[in-house]
């Protein structure tokens, strides 16, 4: 599922004293690993929309359509919750009305790619909404595979969630990306108008950009030591901006062909030809210095995998919650109120912010 | 999947604003969905055994067996890696042979409960292993559901893994659980010979050493700021004293009968009575006074969904590891690295304590 290097494991795992055949089985079996989870995410799809078709039904009653997102992202787990500031949360508490995650390269006979994903946001308008134009967010990954090439003609497979960038039309000096997003917009726009990226003047803007968030983090690290895996000058909103790779369909289409050719000569027994890259060997690749969310893929996986299918749960933890809760409750409990303790210690408590 | 109460969300739910009837769908819902995936556990036990058994033949090689295991917790994820101290992991790291893990209520058509777990734990014997005598450890949690009564009458149902403790023969001053588990082990056996589990001597003596540990906790704690959710005087090896609740597996086959039944007729829109207890109403259960690790169940899930499936990942992950990570350069990285820098800075870094 997650966007790693794969196929110099085999090279890798030998290195120190593993045979050869035996690198070469792990990495097949990965690669089975691999093929196995798509399928069980394919059969999962099928099998949760008629209930997702339901929830959807049943919270559109306006009692619980007033709230229903926001209760839902106020008890998301903390590889959520970490991303989502509390000026994030002011936003996305005023004007979100509604979130829609759809597997949507899968058909309804089960063929295509379950891993794409695709998020409809939608938001109040009017001066119900005093941060932004915009009635509808939507946000697009594919999950892609590339082949990479080392200086040394060797070959290294990428595969990862890739998006376009997505323009938020803010109100005025209400940008809380201070720009970044717009620069990520510019830089795409400009790029597909033609010319080599890193000659753009988009490009010098975006670096410059995120240098200034940069600064901005580094000045305000100390200020919030309750959260410290929250940076704090960036915004769950350049989430929009993740761009991932620029891999084409095509590209993707043809990089997937091979690789299941391979893997089909391997399963039966054929030889192929080894020409994958160790992975000490640098592809020569600029993508990371212009993304404006570096964990977009991550975030993409955890809200598709996590928040969408248990929102229902977390729904309903939400009016569980304490609601005053007090830190030296924890730290002096007794000894009977150790589980319930532990849930509560081990996520990140910014209950009220939304 | 997590024990949590069920079935007091309705009126949870229904109390501030939300409608009677509205609350009622929502708590049909929610079971709807935990049935679901259970069903979805099931096929994926079922359809992943196979790759499960590969992965036995291939890692029982002499080069990979050595040291699979260690690699792959040393990789694994914060939510187990938190649970196993520095001392843990070096009796772990000398002497672990081998883990496996069955859904053993699963046959193989299918039938069965799919949520129990048995751990299996082999180890080293004579002097390679100089902390304690047992070749084996083996620890099963089965998956029961319990119908409590609260003082007003009123029915609240819990599910969640129950287990026996399970008592480990340290060698002379070995006991990394300092008495705990032994007197965890004295408990439950007193208690099959019969008597009132509060006033058992063996319940008062594990209350002491419980008071003991957490006082020894509560020193400590300002010396490891590093992993703060990892309590320096708790063990890893505890987990082998877990037990949950005392639900005997007809009692669980009773109350999972009747909630069946109820399930049914509310499906085929049959009026039920509702007799529901809040979740104000406490049940007078004294289990976790002399509970000597809290989170077992939610351990035990972990280890179970996801350091075993992905044990392969996480061991070919423990050779792209940066040896000598140096925290200087995290601080420091430039753009491009933002990715990997995330991934090593969201993770405790304890590779070298195995």
């Amino acid at each position: 599922m997650s966007n790693e290097h794969q196929g110099a494991l085999a090279e890798r795992v030998s290195e120190p004293v593993i045979p050869q055949e035996v690198a070469k089985d792990i990495s097949l079996l990965e690669q089975q690993f691999i093929r196995a989870e798509v399928e069980q995410l394919r059969q999962s799809v099928l099998s949760f929309r008629p209930l997702f078709e339901k929830r959807a039904k049943i919270i559109a009653h306006p009692e619980v359509a007033s709230n229903f997102w926001l209760r839902v992202l106020s008890n998301a787990p903390a590889d959520i919750d970490e991303y989502i500031s509390s000026s994030d949360a002011a936003i996305l508490g005023s004007a979100l009305k509604s979130l829609n995650v759809e597997r949507f390269e899968l058909d309804e006979k089960g063929q295509g790619e379950p891993r794409s994903i695709r998020f409809t946001f939608e938001f109040a308008t009017g001066d119900a909404n005093p941060f932004f134009e915009n009635e509808k967010l939507v946000k697009e990954f594919y999950w892609r595979k590339q082949v990479l090439t080392t200086p040394s003609g060797k070959k290294r497979t990428w595969d990862g969630l890739v998006s376009e960038p997505v323009r938020i039309n803010w109100k005025k000096d209400m940008d809380i990306t201070k720009g970044l997003l717009d620069a990520a917009c510019d830089l795409f726009e400009a790029e597909k108008k033609g010319g080599d990226r890193k000659e753009l003047p988009e490009a010098k803007n975006l670096v410059g950009k995120l240098a200034e968030v940069e600064a901005l983090e580094e000045e305000e690290e100390d200020e919030d030591d309750e959260y410290p895996s929250q940076t704090p000058g960036s915004s769950f909103f350049n989430f929009f901006g993740y761009r991932g790779s620029d891999v084409t369909a095509e590209h993707s289409a043809t990089a997937t062909k091979e690789e299941n050719e391979r893997f089909e000569k391997i399963l039966k027994g054929e030889n192929v030809e080894d020409d994958e890259a160790d992975d000490d060997e640098e592809v020569d690749d600029d993508f990371d210095t212009f993304e404006v969310f570096p964990d977009g893929g991550e975030l993409a996986i955890a809200l598709a995998e996590d928040l969408w299918p248990n929102a229902l749960k977390y729904y309903v933890q939400s009016f569980e919650e304490v609601p005053d809760f007090d830190e030296d409750d924890l730290e002096e409990g007794d000894e009977s109120d150790d589980e319930n303790d532990e849930d509560e210690a081990s996520r990140p408590r910014k209950k009220t912010k939304v």
